[in-house]
């Protein structure tokens, strides 16, 4: 089975989990649990190492909880079932994808993400390619969506490490306000 | 019936209204057509006051007239249910929505706008986000929708009255000229 | 048969094509083929003359073979099929379609655009958009969307010669990675 034989890969492959858990621990929002997926046929197949998924799990030390990393293939349907796994376990407040967001032919994680959510989120996307704007044109050829599933959210993320990072940095500062509203937990607009 | 309880609950709510069209005549656009909605569970139910909607009111003083305004609570078929009736009648040219557009579990209204628009119009939200963007990076969590059924555009403005009359700001400039093109009158292109 | 008439109506509209090939032989970029789409009832009736498709061509000029120009009427079904034709014979990399994204009632280049496209590229009419409202507020009205289908790109462009040009100059200096890339011919992305 498809979805069976991408997630338990992925689990073989998830070297260092339970470490990156303990150096996390007791951080300033140490309840925040995220998951991180790299989209990566090479990174799947083991052809190619997985840089942008290890630079993910460090831009979020000392803010969430990294409870879950994993490398699926470019694969609509493998992408859509890790998806739907994660966010319907209740166990994590955001999934960080990396890769698959441009114009390759296998490049589809936009899709899966679309296919999966019940809510729109466009406001992340376009904060992040506006800022990456500033750094590279090339911004503009990110096709990366972010929605709600349930109770959470996913955020897609450039395939390369360092526009991971730098595309993270841009939600980073309104994380918690995030899951914290996701949760119910927000009374009121911090606005009025 | 939800809806008639909605939107009949919602008309015995509108107070002022014959007098704020009042106030408004015989200001620079007198002729656009503006109805008012705003989304909000406690609103609807008494137990928090609106300040958002009396504050949009204020905004378009001189702008357009308000002819209609609503509240109903964060419930998608309501909403809907209350977009369709107003469009349809065809005596709206602008339809403003005040709140449901963040990550909270009951908010839908942009979920409830895209279910009834025959045609996005993405760039109004994109401006609006980008703009706030500047004030705080939390905009950048404003799902916010807008389009248009039939001839009535449907604009999504943040539920905070703050954040609801910063938005509106955004739009207002051009919302002359969106009027105009909607309803056919614009021969030509401003711009050659 | 309106698909019929439309598309060999246009051909025998297309003056100067293989002049235009000619023209642009021999230039940096020669082997990216792009088409050029007129969405405009009265060009296509020949009551107004189309100033925005030739406007196009010359900003294309050693960027880009314009192997193809048409002018349709502002009908969904029309614009579909000449898409779906250009985009499946596998002869064009990029088209761009000029007209038909404003608040016209007719306008339906969007629609027409998303209704065909296999993958969603928000960021080119984003960075599009924020470009334009340095030059006008009225850029926030523009509803033009892009998209991929198959190996084709397909980018919307307002109907104005200004504003279609003014909107292709944001997306040339990346037009040639974006070839590359929906070939499958980047074997890695610049960015590290």
């Amino acid at each position: 089975m498809m979805k069976g034989k991408s997630v338990m890969s992925s689990e073989t492959r998830v070297t260092g989990k339970h470490q990156v858990v303990e150096e996390v621990a007791g951080t300033s929002d140490p309840d925040i649990r995220a998951a991180i997926i790299t989209v990566s046929d090479k990174g799947f197949a083991g052809t190619r190492e997985d840089r942008s998924g290890p630079a993910l799990v460090e831009a979020l030390k000392g803010k969430a909880l990294v409870n879950r990393t994993a490398i699926v293939p470019d694969e609509i349907e493998e992408i859509k079932a890790l998806l739907v796994e994660l966010c319907d376990c209740g166990e994590y407040d955001v999934i960080f994808t990396t890769g698959g967001t441009g114009f390759a032919p296998r490049d589809v994680t936009p899709e899966a993400t679309m296919a999966v959510i019940d809510r729109h989120t466009p406001g992340i996307t376009e904060a992040i390619r506006q800022a990456s704007l500033q750094i590279t044109q090339r911004a503009m050829l990110s096709r990366a969506t972010a929605g709600i599933r349930k109770a959470t959210l996913i955020v897609n993320l450039p395939g390369s490490p360092k526009g991971a990072v730098e595309s993270i940095g841009v939600f980073l500062p309104v994380m918690a306000h995030a899951v914290e509203t996701l949760r119910g937990d927000t009374y009121e607009c911090g606005r009025k």
